[in-house]
């Protein structure tokens, strides 16, 4: 991997964040995924790197999603929203792809219900940014950028 | 939103709800959905009520349909069947369309096995009626339309 | 047991439900004991059943209505309440009577103390019916009187 | 205490007891209350012992039986039922009237629902008969007799 | 409420303690209740407070005195003694009272068996008084009446 | 199996009850096994049945002695002793054999270490007497030949 | 069922399968779904059985296929992957299509992560096979085979 | 210890406590540590007995507080704050310290968070006072002085 | 390790298994171990393997066949029974053996008592077989051959 | 607050992060506390902002910085280390400031030993950054002030 | 008790323990048991005191050991091995003997699997020595003599 | 590091050890720290070994005592009293000081309160001898020595 090349990082989020803005405002804002994205692809531009976009309901397709990334990217910021709790094939299929990963969460799960502390890919992840809103994304966007270049200058020397 | 004017209710039915009358006629008798759908049909012409019915076994379409029910519909009725001990998709869903709901059960969880005790929807709906078979349908629509006459008499005061 | 006979139900209720109307209203509404019975005659009227009131903040009087219910009523309604979650006497008299019953809370124990989560009758009662208030008594008896003619006509097949 | 005297033996018979062989026949058998209290004042009569009896559906009855008690009788035989599980106030009881104690239950809790392991009184009393049906109160009378004349002994000694 | 009137004050006590002095004095003491209430009393005098006072081994006459506190008291002191890890009924009673209330215990429930670790009322009682044996019942008078003068002052600000 | 015959008992011991009497006289008394072997025997005699005595300390041997009991008695009483709580190869064995069985203790568990509450055959007998010292293999006797007499009736009838 | 014709089976995968032999070689091997296939059918051969395939990483899609399944097969080789541990809609699914089931697992999941070892259809298959890499399908025909052979001896028997 | 000296009490107090009267007044209103000891100061004075007070927010201090005090004062009132919940250092020193303590909390840990409802010392405290706000120290000044008072007759007697 | 050489395989059997075929047959069938034994050696001759058998119901027994097995067998098929769930031995001498193993149980665990869940060597066996007879022995000793004939060949790589 | 004013912000650092750099480089890497500072300030200076640091291994001395830090900062960042997991404290200290926190921590805490899950602070900070190493301080301080900004203009409007 | 005689101990040991040195050398070094003995044997002679030694892989074995060493040993030191875990019966052989003993391992139970972290005799022997090889018998025997001198000299006091 | 140099050893010391001697002697005897440290003196001269003592109440002093630590000394001998079970800092200042240490408890930790099982750095240690006083001190230092010897032995090899 050589230090020059663009990243290519791609952005994964699960059910119910094609509605956000309108869900339950008092938890998680107004801001729009289309809004964040906007944020993301910006600050990507700046750091020179490239950003693809991925959203959906079902588990099976954010599955094959993942499996589809290995190789043609260098790594993912993912917000499994529900399937945080509750899927071990997302788990699975993002120790498939072999990718780091950032976990994001909008809001702080700690503050919430008891079931939104159990996270199944937590340990998997290289890190996890939680509570900041969609700042998060663009803030995991940086924290996988500057763990890919510390990796590459390590395989370099 | 007025009292005269017809209230719209949505049913949403989980996996293997399609197959019921085949499916262990022991727990759940030998009534079908499309028995089940008629007998709701009716008592809902007979309250001046409007209906709409929604199958899936796939826990991303059933959230996309509570998703876009939202506006659309005044209340839910939800049988989320094997979704309702795994799926936080469907409850974050439930949440986001803002919609009062009745959660019904063909049998009773208790009198079976363990994690059929845990619903990750029943603290975020209004009630809850189990192991009345499919008439529990049909009671879920008059206790939902009961409960959405009183809310309507409290915002016309 | 003959189809066209009329139904003799009981309604048992437990402690604390004979100041209904004026206990934390935020939880339980104004409608009192005396409303809901009313309500529940007429039903029954309707449907041509007989109905029979108990309330009691007594443990053993309700194990003694519930053992005198035997052979003189088909069926039974109750609302244990406070006793839901602490009386194995109830159950067992439940179970001694050996009718089918329906258990009725006015509020959804769900979104209520994490104690209010154990029912000793849920597993003994033929279903539940949860969180609709009052005409959660006049859907009891619409339940259990179906419960019965279906029960009654298999029992003459 | 004498040798010689004829011991006072109390037996105190919990919840839904009154209606013994009438209850569950598959889980307790058709023996009655009457039945039972029969052969233990034979069997009382033989060793030359004095019983009492007493049943009672409410747990109050129960501790101001067991108060009373209190140097009026030498040893208790208990059978507490339902309240076996659920009552800290007749453990106190028990232990205010300073009596030597066995438990009886005519089944045998460990094959039974789960909340049926846990009893209050285990502890405090001398010893437990199980699942031996009636003939269980007639054990526990020689049980407790054989418990006294050693403790008599002892205090001669 | 005017801050001159004298403040009426419930005394509830729960099972066993009309026995209070002869049971298990290693744990409770040899003071009895009549000697408490005597203390009460002259503190009250003093204070220029009313006390009434009632003991029931009951749990249904407990729930009901305190129904009938609802009104005709500021405010409940109450030892539920055995009651305190099984009732829920009481806990529903004190709630409907709507009434603050001082929790009392003789003994230090956290020194003795693991069961009285529980108390299902401490979450809706104002404060707690356990360990200090029958004083403990004057100073939850002097507690309860400090927070019924700051209540009222509060009230008339 | 005809009820005049005499009924063969098998009494088995578990490990360190080769050394009763002088193992820690303040929980099991200074009675040793050859003294219960004789009471019982006395009893069999008077009650026209056949006993046999085993113990062993070793899992292996008490396994091998419940597989010959089979069609060899009619009944076991057991004190597994310290393989009450870690074996279940004495379980499997006790069901292998068929027979109804007692199960004994000298004391009572319940006042013990808290790995003494679990049995891991108290499901699989018949009946349970603790607590009563050596007496209680006496009483299991008796109780196992009730048992087996009334069988035989039902077998007979 | 006749003891000479074909026997139909149904091999379903879950989630992931679809990329064995590149996923986590160090756990799983380099052995892809297209081998283990190849092999399982050869073995179907030799032993005069049907075989079809079935993967998908939608559980509507397994939950569906299993529907289908019913009456079109004589029985299932499930290795559910994910969804053991996480969908109770494919348990309901494969208890809808009545068929004898075979469970397996490539690796032996009791020496992975603690959330493995629960497996939601365990106790509804005949029996399961773990750790011994696609091998185990083999091995699964051939039990599922004699399973069948045997049912149906008995069925003509 | 003779009964007309004056008592010497410690009162500490653990982290946090500095800063009273500014700290989430809506949990511990608006009194400060200072008004607090004031009015302890005022009662003690009437009481005839000698205070003295002390306040860290360092672990290790409040242990060398508490060894120090051994045989200089006759007894503790002490306020743990957020050490309650983790210091065994500080249970240890009370212990090592041999005097008789009362614990106090200005709010009513039950209805806290979770991890509040576990005190460290509560099993080794005479008493505790909770949810009486700053007057509990009052009450805690008075209920250590009447149990000195008869600790010292007791030991005269 | 040659690739030719007829690999030596080890079968032993825990408690109770030499009564298989007596030992409730609705569990586990009318086979015996004999009828088990003669299966796998056939199997056995067929593959070009050699195979021994050992059966005890002492635990001991085992943990020395097992320690002798090291250096003289190449791999280990077993079936702990009770053994299982119980014994730290059996692992431990397991471990010592250093030989591959595969677990085989009769009937499906998962299908019974609760603490038949539980095994102590599940998690260092290569594999487990469970729930499809005495055929699991034949299928467990063809996947031990194919265990050992790839080890064999990654050796020779 | 106005918007265009300097945020202060006080970075606070728990115990064994001034030896950062030597401890355990395999899971924190070689980077100092001074080296994570210095990048800090450097991003505090080009979004206009002010920033202290604070280190210590004394939890009382935490408390007391945090004490201080009301009305004189705007924000905190905190990495409790070891306090994490068990000082109350400090979550007290942190309410009694008012302030809002960003957490932040070199390493992932998922994977690592299971007492580093529970974080007693992780419920009332805004927000959460994990495994990102030191950089993790300065996206710590992005987030904070997004979050300040954010909060000023509602502030405003 | 004499202070001048030779104390007599005696080195019970556990299953496996007779492979020591062959058995994973990673965990338990390459020192044998005859290795151990002889460290032992010389540090006995250099304290004046006598040893003897058993081990055994069957727990009956241990359990008659302990039995015969009552009267005829002045102390034991024991490392049970994996019947540490799974024991009752070694436990109560231990108390039977009434002999001070010191519990040894090997290795450190706290580094390894889950189950290794109960003992069932930790809280009746004095005292516990772990991980620091088969050195830990010679410092064992160093602790119990130690114990055993001073104990006796109490004896003459 | 050199076979013939001294080892130097720092011997730490947590919470309320200042006091022993005085310090609930029942449980530690009358033996003080200054009492220890002679013993543990003479025997590092015989060994030619140099000791450094410490003692602190409070965690940040220990905390800091192990960094500096490092380098400075070879091994660690550790009691941390009260903090063993509340400091996960010391844990961590042990992991950072990269020295071998030996946990040494007056007590057995088994015999007393359930809390007092968790030891926080009981797997990071080498060993841990518990329950034989004072001498416990010596008996580590021996085996501390004897590990670095015998790691000497192997750095040399």
């Amino acid at each position: 991997m050589k230090g020059k090349r663009a990243f290519r990082i791609l952005f994964v989020d699960g059910p119910n964040l094609n509605v956000l803005g309108e869900r339950e405002p008092s938890v998680y804002g107004r801001e729009t995924l289309a809004d964040i994205r906007e944020a993301v692809t910006a600050a990507a531009r700046t750091e020179g790197a490239t950003v693809a976009f991925f959203q959906s309901n079902h588990e099976g397709e954010i599955v094959e999603r993942l499996q589809a990334a290995k190789r043609r990217f260098d790594g993912v910021v993912i917000n499994p929203a529900a399937y945080t709790h509750t899927s071990v094939a997302v788990r699975d299929a993002l120790l498939y792809s072999g990718l780091p990963a950032i976990e994001v969460h909008l809001s702080n799960p700690a503050s919430r219900e008891g079931f939104r502390r159990v996270s199944l890919v937590e340990d998997v992840v290289v890190g996890r940014i939680c509570g900041v809103g969609g700042y998060g994304y663009t803030l995991a966007l940086l924290a996988l950028l500057r763990h890919l270049r510390r990796e590459g200058a390590r395989g370099r020397a």
